[in-house]
């Protein structure tokens, strides 16, 4: 699947607005575009003459058996790309047999989304807002609804600086969380969920916080650095996320490729270690493989494929990013994920 | 606020000649490029989960309090800019509590200048013309004017070739120092101010020479090299400011960024260094601070505001960036200026 | 000879779909492009005021004397080139005096294109398919031709992703390899040669496996790593050839001209190694051989001068390169093979 | 003097076949563009608060005295530029105070050459053709018409490969030698000068058998590597100069900044080390005498210097650079050849 050619499908049909809003990343777009050029960067060492007539893709992220590392990284809003939103983003996961992490910035209720794949592996994000309450009734009612872990987003205390949308003049608005509406309290709630002001004092500590409200196993999205994973295990995360949200907010900052092996060295097999950003292609999966990522997730690939084809597109694009990911490990020489080992890197 | 687009309008007002004299550098502009390229090369390691909610930007330049480390750097005839010229610039950073640097090269007088802006921090920037009189009898007058350092600009011996000056037979004239005829022995001063030729024999020993003019601090401005640093500092110097001049001297003089760390580390806590050059967004401040800068200096996105917006326009563009500066301190996890260290800078 | 004015006759008088088969590679066609980047990357050393009055380029590839250091690497279906299919090239590669590597997806049988240049040194390029009597058979038939050596393509448990032959729909049909129906068993091997399905499941094992059959030297060919060149000596290769099947199989896999190194100093004297992969001129056979290769293997500028030309475009690229190595030794003091020797090479 | 404009106006008056026999390197022109860029990517370190009021630029290039470190690099056929030829290159270097270096391939007797400027330092350029009697014949004229130095072109076995005068069918004719015509044996020495073969043959020898036929020092050029140097020295040379033909002869070849370190630590102080290739501005010459090149030489500004103005335009150009040396060394704070030392350069 050409991905750059469904992004500009999906671009012709969302218009201008929404599809900045997906595609664009902070101030002057630096790290935007760095992410994936540093998967490009690197090159890979593929081995000769291994018998790769069964490619194994299977693994677990947190106990949870799935038939590949690849999973659906938390984006907001998606009834701006289908009128279903994320029941059909659920759908489309579920067909490909994919993890889909939820955002708390759904367009629709977690439970809503949660009976659209009962069967499905999911996980939801948790933003933490000035209203503690807010993200507990959110987080409890995840639990509820099956979501098997608490995704933390840490870098986002207060939102990166996005030109296109001030061109735009874009702010998603609360028509893309109407259906929210409907539940006990929800009203106020709302006023969180649309605000993009998250508490700017969110600290290890809430780590603790999190896991304890739900019992939940809590993954800390948008690590960059070796002491902030290890600080972040210390302080009870069950698994990091290297991530820099896309490139949405502190530009300049280290592109996720070039993050991640400081990551893995840091926490050694204490913890899982995922991966995002850029990430279009299966030696681009291969390489984040290589350097220690137990499973790469993305975001935007899966927004054109929902743009553009709905569930369907939902799970054409995983299927293709699998499949690629199948071809790029038997052209590397690994039948399986443990095979996707770091001298499979150049340089 | 989007600079590029304000560098836009500016230029349409100004025409090809003001604005490019104001925008230009040296030669093939080499190193006014690589300036601005330089930041961007730096990737930052932002930091997760730490209490952001307060952000404490204030600092003290030679003790004199600031509410962030952000200066105007010196730039000459702002009445090429503004009919009110550095009245109105003093205004705006006046409103913007910020730092400004008068230039030698002022369109209106130092103590006009001063009396646009009273109770505002100000330093003046020293020009060392042949007659030497014409500079002692100059930084007399800014010391009188409650100015509080003069900052020696050390890289211009002599003009560097501006080759955008020459292709519009641009010379700025008479009329932009209009203003400073009318004291005594002004009209012969006048002279030296609008000729291009500095003393070529200015050395360190000026250092001392300009202190007890007028006891004032002296801050050397266009150190580029540590030994260099050392120098000024062991003749004296109370700061220094690694700049290349914008760009506008030495073509192919190293970037400011690039030369940073090799100052500080010469100079290690025995002074304060500043540094300008291309610094355009708030993640190059953190990037400056992170390598040991006191604080940063800029002169075009001024001149820009001031001739798109005149006073209000100055004070436009310093808040913009001083926002843009708490924005990018919070997303990299910075909760004052200590906590802009070098484990901020990747590679 | 201008190879870029050539290329772009061959893509006039082919048509886009033919052209983009043999010119594309895989996925963003990074490695297509580094493979060429990369010898340009290298610079050269040269020696001055040596005597090259007599510049000597003949050498031995497993024994088999040639005049020049240069073959032509295995490509498929000739036959959409011209008429004559691998007879032409055969002919013009003898007329040069030049080894040629026939590839099992010849469009002609491997005896008539030995028929067609009876004297010259060839060599037979093999896949193994799923039916492993196919390949015995075929590599049978061409020991029985007189071809001298077997090249393992190694890279290519299945087939790359070519997005270009998917846009233009392109894929070669029985058509080009109508000439081969006509011997026993025949018309069911066709399916296997037409078939991009190689077996996934070859092995170093199978090394040992096609010497048996037909007693000939195995080169391996696909080799970008010393640990596989290694296993591939211990299994037994004659020979090996770091190539990446020109950039068209594993997409991000390192450029030849930077795997070449690796592989000689793993080997070291212990067998011939050869390349292939964006070599265009005779200094970049100069940067080759520097490096340790005994031969350069070229395709696609003999692909463009078969189609522009039939076998005299065949010889006369391969000629031009020939002429051009030995310019290139002139120019960099280099009489002879040996004297291509690794203090040419810069940094 | 913008010498981009100068180009761009000898481009318009010669007409393309001349014009791309003056600008064209061989091959891709790698070379070529890499010798300009490789002077460009060196950054400087200027030095402040120097006294620069006098700088002094002299200095003996093998004893001959000459206000600046510049000098003429030797170039062919100057009639195909100006009717008065190199005798107009003679007068406008002799206004200029410049050494010229005369070529063997000059359009007009080096006797006439010398007489166009008495007085000036004049050196002679050889090549060595087949009929060594031709060229010790000419070295001879050269001797006794006061040339105080034979520099001898060692980088030029056979010529390198240029596709302009190729794609222009450009060939200089007898034209622009016809003035050499009328010695006696001039007419057959005219075709050796004419015809592109030198002796590919000659060596390290060589240059005592031109110091002995005429007793003048012998400057080695075209030397790349430290070892060669040192081989130059030990047979004899007086000086070498780093060069590659300006890009003319092995693409690929390591631009001649990139080589002057490793040549001038290889002689130490043995002997004097000149550059040319890619130097268009003072800065360039800053770094070249930085890294310990003793003198700078120019070819192609001086000939479009030339074409546009004549001798005058010689002049120009000339003076040009040496204006503009003067004030990159002020900039720079060096305030003479001594102090351009390598604490300039960074990295």
């Amino acid at each position: 699947m050409d991905l750059t050619e469904l992004e500009s499908q999906a671009r012709d049909k969302l218009g201008q607005g929404v599809y900045d809003y997906i595609a664009g990343g902070s101030d002057d777009e630096v790290t935007l575009d760095d992410n994936v050029a540093a998967w490009g960067r690197i090159r890979l060492r593929p081995r000769i003459l291994r018998d790769v007539a069964t490619v194994d893709t299977s693994t677990t992220l947190l106990g949870t058996p799935l038939g590949a590392p690849l999973a659906i990284a938390p984006s907001a809003f998606h009834q701006l790309l289908d009128p279903e939103g994320e029941a059909a983003t659920a759908r489309g996961a579920a067909a490909a047999e994919a993890l889909m992490v939820l955002s708390s910035r759904c367009s629709i209720p977690p439970a809503q989304v949660a009976a659209a794949a009962p069967g499905s592996p999911r996980w939801f994000q948790v933003y933490v807002w000035g209203d503690r309450q807010v993200t507990a009734d959110l987080v409890t009612e995840a639990a509820e609804s099956g979501y098997s872990a608490l995704v933390l987003t840490a870098d986002t205390p207060v939102l990166g600086n996005r030109r296109r949308d001030e061109r735009n003049a874009f702010k998603p608005g609360r028509a893309v969380m109407a259906d929210r509406l409907d539940g006990p309290g929800r009203a106020n709630a709302l006023e969180s969920y649309l605000s993009p002001k998250q508490d700017p004092s969110v600290t290890f500590d809430d780590i603790g916080w999190l896991h304890e409200l739900t019992g939940l196993p809590v993954v800390v999205k948008g690590v960059l650095r070796g002491d902030d994973a290890v600080r972040s295990v210390e302080a009870g995360a069950a698994a990091v996320m290297v991530s820099n949200h896309g490139g949405r907010q502190l530009d300049g900052a280290v592109a996720t490729a070039d993050a991640l092996r400081e990551v893995v060295d840091a926490v050694g097999d204490r913890t899982e270690v995922y991966v995002d950003g850029g990430i279009r292609s299966g030696t681009a999966m291969v390489k984040a493989l290589a350097m220690g990522a137990r499973a790469c997730m993305v975001a935007r690939p899966v927004a054109w494929g929902l743009a553009v084809g709905g569930a369907d597109g939902v799970t054409s694009v995983l299927s293709s990013l699998r499949a690629d990911l199948v071809l790029a490990m038997r052209l590397a020489g690994a039948a399986n994920l443990a095979e996707c080992s770091p001298d499979l890197l150049a340089g």
